[in-house]
């Protein structure tokens, strides 16, 4: 195992995903290790660590191809705490699954976007949200 | 028929998909005339005229749901153009297709690195790409 | 906003899904309201307006799609319930889900076939269906 | 083998899908001939035997299934020509994809209506499409 | 109704699944009878009777094949069980799943390994997982 | 980069795919060398290197993964090959595909075999193929 790319991974996950990342990955040690493993390697110690697009811009991306995708209510949980946590507003995550639509159709959105609801709840004092709305 | 939500629709078409994108509602103009004015009004006059984020990230968004989904090569096409007339650079485009690896797998990803490849070497004078490559 | 179009939608949009649409609409009130405009303006307001094929067909078709697509129950809740608002019986609509077995598999097909029971059980007084089985 | 079934199901195969059918069939004749000995006794012998729907209900939920899953082009093309043969209009095919748009998006349904249009095209004599369009 | 292959069908059915395949079949009983029907005659009836792989190949492919489909977790559960029922062993089960990391991605295998931890967790004596993870 | 992990999945990519694998990672060199570089590392270096199962094992349930996704041809092709250099046979590809069929339908398992034609086809001396076909 390469210490050094397991370890600037799992720094990056912890930037990115925070608490519900480490929580997923916890979840599976005793059934699955590696797949944490391989998603802080992997996904967070190579793809995240990449130039050329920034955190934000990987978020819009990533939480576009979990609403496609369809059946990831979860990972979009994740995900869009995730969104949150780069700096992304609520408005721009919404309108990052609403410019699905044409692509994917209502009902994937539909999903993402009631995902998207329950994590501004959660998180309450998400600024501007309450308010705006 | 709202005119002018059609003609503002036309105009974000050609100033995103440019040729590609009226080249494709014309050649249903015989057969289906009426999905080529659902994605001018809907698609362009609608979704794509919405605030929130820009043309690029419109795009970012667009590729990595068309990347996701899977069998939407010639739709791809137009959108990796489009990706460029908004001002996105090659290196930014393969690098959103490049964050699906993770949600999506590796074959889709590889896909839509073939249709962009193709868009590049069509394009010929794309800057940066020739040269830096 | 077009409001003659908004209208047309929304009456379409009563008379086929009836309240579970409206329920959906507003649930999305706080966090997306144009993803309600748009599906009454776009999918009730021109899509289910257009002619050639009248309102059972559409559910037919509906129900198919959602089917395959797959991890869209919530939206196949809907439209069981649509189906049977335009007319079809439950056995037509047990039917169309069973057409999609050689096409999209059997576990699908599951899926469907389970939200169905789910609508005709909470409609109880589904003619023919309690007492036919 | 249940020669009844078979018998039963090439008929309705013929009946449907026609040559197109046929042609599939025998070209995995040295392969995998069982495929083709499935679609007979199942697809065709079971399901398309069944009641509560008829033919021209039939080809339009698979025809949604198809457009909806993506990457069926070569089995649209079989099922578009089998929607005439049992006497739909280019119309309400084109109809019935077009109803795919809000679930499942533009590209699939782009996809589909090409495909429409090259079996359209192929067969030159379809009453009433190459005159009214 | 082909009794000899039901008959067959059922038998292998038991085999397979156990009482997880006859609950979902029952449980169709009174909306959707053929849908079990055509699971004992054809799935089990007479794919799963075919030779050149065995039942433990079968099941990992299943396996393989629910995993990337996603939104199929009802259906996994059943097929993990029916995995162990034939004797592959967690262990195995677990691999087979991460196999598909790279064609599929995180999210899907995820899905996957969440219901195999579910159904390892509900057959508690399943043998070397306890001890050994 | 992690040489002796890149070392490691390289021989395991000529193992099991042959130069068709060598072949897609050169054709993106100029414009996603990474896409290529992290097949090789993660994708062979990492899970294919893993224990529990055999690669005959791996390449059925690569098999089955890109045959439910659909839109995989040409990884297909590529995997087909690989799947007759770990030692499987003809047969067992073939009946591979044909399992999937009550899974994910007719029409995904289609494109899988005529893929497999090709393949077969192209190897000609594919021990007993032609003979007892």
């Amino acid at each position: 195992m390469d210490q050094e790319r397991y370890e600037r991974g799992w720094k990056r996950l912890m930037e990115v995903d925070g608490e519900g990342g480490s929580r997923v990955v916890e979840s599976l040690g005793d059934i699955a290790p590696d797949w944490g493993r391989y998603v802080i390697e992997f996904a967070f110690g190579d793809i995240y660590m990449r130039e050329a697009l920034d955190l934000k811009q990987r978020e819009l991306i990533t939480i576009a191809s979990l609403t496609t995708q369809g059946g990831c209510e979860p990972q979009l949980h994740v995900h869009l705490n995730a969104a949150l946590n780069v700096g992304l507003s609520p408005d721009e995550i919404v309108e990052a699954i609403m410019q699905c639509i044409p692509y994917t159709g209502f009902p994937r959105v539909l999903n993402a976007v009631m995902a998207a609801k329950k994590v501004f709840q959660e998180r309450g004092d998400v600024p501007g949200f309450a308010a705006s709305k």
